[in-house]
């Protein structure tokens, strides 16, 4: 195997992404929406966290008197339609993205799946990427996002920072999930998680949440809330 | 992206690889070692499973009378050593693959691995390898193994089986891991699990283990006993 054409390849494919990425991002922004990149392993809670969030969210306007925000999802899957399902339940708008296999998601993938929202689109104040669950592919790949961010759950264990460096290095925020767990598990060591993480990536924010208890939530809402007016110059 | 070449340059990877794994695998098969390569999500236990297999090797043998059976484990990680030290502290020999970053291990990093074993190889009756943690890559790259198992632990949930279908197309075991986090987990739905599952790949055996509570963990070694016995024409 020619290493040295391999990495050649991959530098050229990189490229080119980023370059489609940086004119999503402000095409995005001109329309006034707030897109964010949600990464983590299966199983880590990234379809049950946005379930919880986009409640949060029409929860949140309904109590200050305000409309409902514009919310889309991008359900991105190696195949199945398992997630979508059950975002479409919730009443979201949302497109379904088979990678067909491939572990992470492209500029090329991420504009045919924004087309298919067709003039929906121009109702979102925030669009979510549901990226494919795997915490090494999708650092190396620029989806356009404003903003990324990764999950952790607790059960998956504290001690992933320097397992998965690029991924930790590449977000704004981490959140980690399933809160709940913590009691069943006394040896996540929250604390070393954080330090762990913030040597890596010092302006990293941390949150920790419970889709089940609510912990959290608010908090993370309150940061895209944060996000999207810093986008707009507010 | 000029996908047709991208596809075209994996192809060819991919059929140097496979050609470099049928070697090692009939190397291997010579030297009496059978060769497991264990694949899963990040935090589904790999590490922890693998401490739990091998004391249960080690006891079983004892309570036989028998020697201990020669063991060896290669450490695949991105860039840390976590696992590995792990792995070390309970006295196994070990080696550590660091894959720089990349999502899969290739026949080229598992024959340097193998080769810093020096004449210690010899005397392996299982060799292990502790993939990277990815339900997507590994399942692309033939490692050369004689049997691939995959864990998928409670809290990830159940409804992989359609999201993760490449990984469970390839593996002779699927070894549920943290079953005692099922009573925190009444959505698990196990029957409905063992049937996608076994929908895609009839001949797959599943356990249901707890490297904490000792459930299941004999009966994967016997399997692996199993496969050894087959492998060596018993």
């Amino acid at each position: 195997m020619d290493e040295g054409r391999v990495i050649e390849v991959k530098r050229e494919i990189l490229s080119d992404n980023t370059k489609a990425a940086d004119e999503f991002r402000a095409r995005l922004r001109d329309k006034r929406t707030l897109y964010v990149d949600v990464m983590a392993s299966p199983g880590a809670g990234k379809t049950t966290l946005l379930l919880a969030l986009i409640k949060q969210f029409r929860e949140d306007a309904k109590a200050a008197g305000e409309p409902e925000p514009g919310l889309g999802v991008i359900e991105a899957d190696l195949e199945s339609d398992v997630d979508a399902q059950k975002i479409k339940a919730a009443d979201v708008t949302s497109v379904e993205l088979n990678t067909k296999g491939v572990c992470h998601v492209e500029m090329g993938m991420v504009e045919r799946s924004y087309a298919a929202f067709g003039d929906l689109a121009d109702g979102f104040d925030y669009l979510f990427l549901e990226n494919i669950g795997n915490l090494v592919c999708p650092a190396d790949f620029d989806t356009g996002a404003h903003t990324r961010v990764m999950l952790l759950s607790v059960p998956e264990g504290y001690d992933k920072v320097y397992k998965y460096p690029p991924m930790f290095g590449v977000v704004d925020a981490l959140i980690v999930t399933k809160s709940d767990y913590l009691p069943l598990n006394p040896d996540f060591d929250m604390d070393a998680l954080k330090r762990q993480a913030k040597v890596l990536n010092p302006n990293l924010q941390v949150f920790v949440t419970s889709a089940r208890t609510g912990e959290g939530i608010e908090e993370v809402v309150q940061f895209f809330r944060g996000k999207r007016e810093a986008l707009l110059g507010k």
